[in-house]
């Protein structure tokens, strides 16, 4: 038997899988993040290997008898980055029988399979990502929390506690995500908000946590926060639109599949996204992942172990 | 003769001035910033020392015979952060014969003097800070650039690279900023932002320097800058708006004074403050600052000789 092994790899958590030639999962592994921009290089190898070593241990099987394994890991896009992260994972795959890639491409190959479509991730960031019939892929958004990231969990906690903010000064209108910041972080006033937002332990995944507040408020419908989620429905259609002119979709039939923490929002965010979708792409259909974007590493490992591509996928 | 101290510090200068009773200026002294959040305590109060000696210097006077001096400093706001900075000044001024201030208030004495009036300050940040004819005091905005600063030098930069990098996305229109990006600082791919904007040296006031790029290519008539000065002056509107509601002055006359570096756009980013203001504040009259806000702190330290407070003011 062959196997083969995916690793899902983000700021918060590394997610690996093995699976064998017939698709069927052996064993799973948890462990801390690998974004390596975000909890180091030392670190972020670490958390790869124990995903990897538990995954094994639980399929019984040895690293020797893997035959390949694809890692998609965020923060290692440029090239530079890419380089270190190889690098420093070489010692765990002394076979060289492994590939480095973003994030992104395999939430896209776990959502969609290897046909066209486009993936819409909004976790603490977001960034679309597709493919079309030809195989061009092409990409929009993630651009980071303070240029980009429109749509993600960050942003929606960030406009959330500007709301706050804003009903504080007497600029914004009143909001029930005031009482909430109180009852479920125990911060009663706005003015305890900046000593938390900058400190230099606070990362935007941190942020991105008080998220929370927007879709518990805009679920008792708060008209502040449900325009939040409306607007960041509007900004994730905004980044599938673009990948799909730069693909030339635009105008056919493609599936779209959303991944991460922020649809935990529901139609509150899907329903303003589909609506946007449906004006300039009517031929897209939303649905969730076919697949988690682990899964979708593993069988990029499996494409790769028939045409093994030295260093990085295009 | 008896003489008096300002000191205007902010988070990449500190500014000094000597005056005597009758207001005349003897000395100036400049230093680099003084905002110890962003230079860490020792480096902020030497340089409060470097501007106040060499202003001293100036004017041929000694510490010994100045009778109060009153230092407005960013980042002295909350009430931990006031007292390590009163806490490390006592070493210079042993008499006790100073009071460390908000940068806020002694830009609103600068700008309008002691009477009523609100002072809109919008440099990296950006807040708006007011007095009635009570003298109650208000202030609005003042969030920092993750969560508020709408408005400010670093909101109008970051609207900036965000327009960029939604032109590249083919999310948002295609601006004449993305040129002028190559030209000026010899980004000439909007994928090499990201690597300037995340550095861990960057700060906000970095990034407030691209704002150059908007006001620029504002003037040159890019409907994209425009449109970010314009919602960048609206904002501005909001704050002070906010503050005339909170001391009861919407419908009276009062002075409005904007001081700044984001207000070299010119009428570009006033024009629709006031047309903003005009609408629910028609008795305000925008100007610029009648004096500096160095100048109103050195008349605040004459007034704090005449009525010494402990500690902090109001």
């Amino acid at each position: 038997m062959r196997y083969y092994i995916g690793v899902d790899g983000g700021a918060s958590k590394t997610d690996a899988i093995v699976i064998d030639q017939n698709g069927e999962a052996h064993g799973r592994g948890l462990a801390g993040g690998s974004n390596h921009l975000r909890v180091g290089i030392e670190e972020a190898t670490r958390n790869v290997e124990r995903a990897v070593n538990k995954a094994l241990v639980e399929a019984g099987v040895a690293i020797r008898d893997v035959e390949y394994a694809y890692c998609g890991i965020a923060g290692a896009d440029h090239p530079v980055h890419h380089q270190r992260v190889v690098d420093s994972l070489r010692v765990f795959f002394p076979r060289g029988n492994f590939i480095v890639d973003t994030d992104a491409r395999i939430a896209l190959t776990g959502a969609v399979g290897f046909g066209p479509g486009i993936v819409i991730i909004a976790g603490t960031g977001s960034v679309a990502f597709g493919r079309n019939a030809s195989n061009d892929e092409s990409r929009a958004g993630g651009w980071g929390p303070t240029i980009g990231d429109e749509g993600s969990g960050f942003w929606i906690a960030r406009e959330g506690l500007s709301a706050i903010v804003r009903a504080h000064d007497g600029r914004g209108f009143a909001t029930l995500m005031t009482s909430l910041l109180c009852e479920d972080y125990d911060m009663c006033s706005p003015e305890d908000l900046p000593r938390f937002v900058y400190a230099t332990t606070t990362h935007a995944d941190d942020i991105a946590r008080y998220g929370k507040l927007v879709i518990e408020a805009a679920q008792s419908g708060d008209e502040v926060a449900r325009d939040i989620l409306s607007r960041a429905g509007s900004e994730l259609a905004e980044c599938v639109l673009a990948v799909a002119r730069q693909l030339h979709m635009s105008d056919s039939e493609f599936d779209v599949a959303h991944v991460g923490g922020a649809f935990h929002a529901g139609d509150l965010l899907l329903n303003p996204m589909r609506m946007r979708l449906n004006r300039d792409a009517p031929g897209a259909t939303i649905h969730p992942p076919h697949e988690e974007p682990v899964r979708g590493a593993a069988r990029m490992a499996m494409q790769a172990a028939r045409a093994p591509r030295p260093g990085r996928a295009a």
